[in-house]
């Protein structure tokens, strides 16, 4: 077993924490969060205490920290566990700012503790299953993928002016996930959005409807479908479409129990979002961290995955302002 | 082209009329019905004339006679167009009664005009395909059988005294259904029925409800499911369970729409009863009835399958009033 | 009855033939082809007869012409038939110039015979049951709309050069559904496309892949998904995100069996192409024509649903070269 | 926490083990099993230590024993349990013989410490939320019932001696579930069976293929359908008809992944066995055990529901030799 520490006892904090407690390879020592009472209470539920930040930096004990709190926090606390010679979990993004992470030298040092960037979509079994049967060549060369991710409901209004947009929040998987499978860096990027779900979102300089397309150098193309809102709960599907048939993750179903009646086949609802959608994924993130801690094993994403992502999302929103394609990288010449 | 004509202008009457016309090998010359009015408007429907039943026996021309006449007048209708050398295409069953059927040697006489007993379940494009991979070994041998059977809502109380009951009347067809796919004689029959569905059917004498189970000297086991009530349209499908897997016919759903609410996912509904459900069946059994006629082809169900499903009916009956297993026959000694 | 002509006695004229034959208000008298013995075979098993263009351009019993030539020769056969006032059933697309469309005055002009553009999309039931259930509100207001249009194998190579390319020979049937579910003018494009398939398409100068997004005046947005590959038949899908839920159109199956064995549960195929998937859609399209010739209904396709496809065509062909959103039209001031 | 023990060391008890050690209100401390190294391993990898039975019975801060050894030791080891004031989690069935459950009267004595016999079928979340949808009147009065329940392969040769026979070993699980749903006693029930799979299971007295069929007193009729080969996994489906509906739990799927091909459209694959299918169920089986020991809650399953259970599938083995329905109790005069 290998001691943690936790800093962030909100939400994604007491998912993490609990994922962390019923791991047998983990032993969750210190919870840190701002709000101390909330942390104690976090703190309690796990057997673990209420620290300081400072106070887990020095405990030599302590060999990895997760990572779970506000976004506009995460950089720099992640940086101060680096340089301590802690191993870093740390929730995606990693931050707002593409100039601020390329400008943080420790985080792509080779010398520097690994750090993991949560991205929980790699660690959903079904995303995986396809990946794997993909790689397998269960239908020939990858051609186009489709990925469609669909909140049912906006985040909090609070939220929203923090979030960095709807292209570094939310999408920001998606542009993560279209890298994993499409084995290609993304050349191009083409992105609409609108504000269709509710007028205060327009008013915070956001928007919530978006579809994107990608192009790969070789040409592949990827649709990436955005709503914050859905009226059946989580949509959260993969197509994909090869030269010998096509691989699909459909929406994951809540039970298999249904319904027959005048009105037709009544199937189960879906998972209505992600602490449900994604259980395994994050009991699977934690794993991987103790691979990391304990096996050496090599973080699946860091901070590469974390700045190819960003770097879409800002592109993203420079296509939607230009109402152009927007070109990532060009081709060396002799590379056509 | 070859002329027929039809007896029966009701329901059965209308649809085979309609089959018949679109059938650009069968000329559909004469309707007959006791009621003139009903058979007029279906003859002008079709071009078609109205005649007497003797009229039709009296045209050379006409090579065979579709019968949609209600059930008992099926057998003395069929024997006379038999008698003037006409092809003869009935309703099921031919007869609720096995004696009559068996003391009617012109059945079963190798010299007689052909006798096609339309058993619409043996046309339907899902079960044939079933019925094909089946007999293709794709799950090996074939072990049990589920037939469900249950329809949306009670005859109609009138027809209920000259129905012959439930297992004349409806598990007729999966008799026929059983005999195709077990490909070996049924030697045993155990059947149970209530009357859950309403009152008036019990004050008739029927039963709405039953679980039969059919056993096959080898050892093949097959279920039978009926009701008169649903909720949910006509549910019509077929297990087929096999040494090396299973193959299924479900439900065949009106479109291939669907909905994604709160509530879940909602599907299209059901056909609703047999003419939407079998509709490609009935003109599949009119267009063998135009093999029949026109290229020699022997009817692919005929006397011998209309006794061999009247009598599991009968012991059906027997079963459900001795509440014991009925032995269909007994081995031959050296048979076993 | 109404006495029709038509015109082509390829793949689609037998399509039309049959339909038009089987339909019992339609009497299909005169085939004219340059190919008189594909003309004359085609008319003998329709009871039909061989007639030159303007044999039956001078027939004033015939009211109405159903074209099916090559693109090519639609626009001006069309136009004959209307100056001699007869009603004009067309393929689509009526004409591969946008120009050629809009000089042609007589096209537009309310006191011409009705001109019906047949897209087969808009005739098939499971769309339609869409359409209707979108109209009726039971996702609440449409907010996005995804459109999967994958052909199973790409055209002859022959065919490619003529056929105006993927977006005016294929996405053209997309660009017209979007316009019916949109309800809403489309104001911008974006269109990428890739040659992915086979390297001799690109010698064509044509692509076999393409990802479009099309925004309406409200921020309504459109995928459109094409390719000329996939693997598994044709991939003919609808889903439509509204405020409330989603309605879907999944692929046809072509029966309602399924398997289940070691590798899963195995369902049945899809259709192949259009001439199976669009069965109904097309006896569907021939009825309306008769609606039209007898009744005096509008078309529900005519000149401007074929002006305002093409439209999008070229600008999604200029959208791929320019890489860059193409605006179809400017709001006018005080309208946004 | 509560101290338990646990007797058994083989499959189903590291299942329990792990379970146990899991739930955060358990506390594991002994294993028994005769296999001492067997033992000792199971109790290294979960933090317990080995013991006698002897020394359990002994340790007076152990109140509650897990029972997992094989079935001829189950009822003696509970007694025992029992007479020493400790609570009881055992396997089922706990007893292979009617009248040893009879005839041990601190089963019944509501003084006794509580007895749940785990009927993992009750704790499967999917057959839970069915029955929670019945009994909140989704489809109205519920009519009829088919259970499956076919294994993907027969057990050991080994085991089928001591097995007490397909009806006690295996359909026993499908004899508690239908009372669970029937929701009134079973009256009478009728049994087929066959020896489909493999000869040698004939020479063992076994079977491996039936079919059931219960009835209640109102008329309710539960059908049973058990295999021990199916050619794709593990075969676990309920469907309830009722008088507005039908409810249904389909077999449940590996994962959501599926491939559209040529073949068709290939779903994932089912869990193989008990093991991965009622993982769940087995985890809610111990947290039921610790609600009985810490919470005072009744076992949902306990004597009643073995001996139940028992005679049913008595009557299953006697209606196979008899092939007459057997009655399981005659109604009092004036009760009917």
């Amino acid at each position: 077993m290998v001691k943690i520490a936790q800093v962030g006892a909100g939400r994604m904090g007491e998912l993490h924490a609990r994922n962390a407690t019923a791991n047998p390879r983990l032993e969750l020592t210190w919870i840190v969060d701002n709000d101390v009472t909330r942390a104690a209470a976090l703190a309690v539920r796990h057997g673990a205490r209420v620290a300081t930040f400072e106070q887990i930096l020095a405990d030599h004990e302590v060999k990895g920290v997760v990572l779970a709190t506000s976004t506009d926090a995460l950089l720099e606390t992640g940086l101060a566990c680096l340089r301590t010679g802690k191993a870093v979990f740390s929730e995606k993004p990693l931050s707002l700012s593409l100039e601020a992470l390329e400008s943080a030298d420790l985080l792509s040092d080779p010398a520097a503790p690994p750090l993991f960037v949560a991205f929980n979509r790699r660690f959903d079994p079904h995303f995986t299953a396809l990946k794997g049967r993909l790689d397998a060549g269960e239908i020939g060369a990858l051609e186009t993928l489709h990925l469609i991710n669909h909140d049912p409901e906006p985040p909090s209004r609070d939220f929203i002016p923090r979030s960095g947009g709807l292209f570094k929040d939310f999408t920001i998987h998606d542009f993560d996930t279209a890298a994993w499978f499409l084995d290609e860096p993304v050349r191009e990027l083409f992105a609409w959005a609108s504000r269709l779900v509710d007028p205060s979102i327009d008013a915070l300089g956001d928007v919530d409807t978006a579809k994107l397309i990608l192009k790969t150098r070789s040409g592949k193309l990827c649709m990436i479908s955005n709503s914050r809102r859905t009226g059946y709960g989580y949509d959260q599907r993969i197509e994909a479409f090869g030269s010998a048939g096509a691989l699909r993750v459909d929406n994951v179903q809540a039970n298999a129990v249904s319904r027959w009646s005048e009105a037709g086949m009544l199937g189960s609802t879906f998972h209505y979002a992600f602490p449900d959608r994604y259980a395994e994924a994050y009991r699977l993130e934690l794993d991987h961290f103790a691979d990391i801690l304990l096996n050496g094993q090599k973080p699946r994403t860091g901070y590469r995955s974390a700045t190819d992502a960003l770097r879409l999302a800002e592109a993203a929103a420079e296509s939607v302002r230009k109402e152009r394609a927007i070109i990532l990288f060009v081709e060396e010449s002799g590379n056509a």
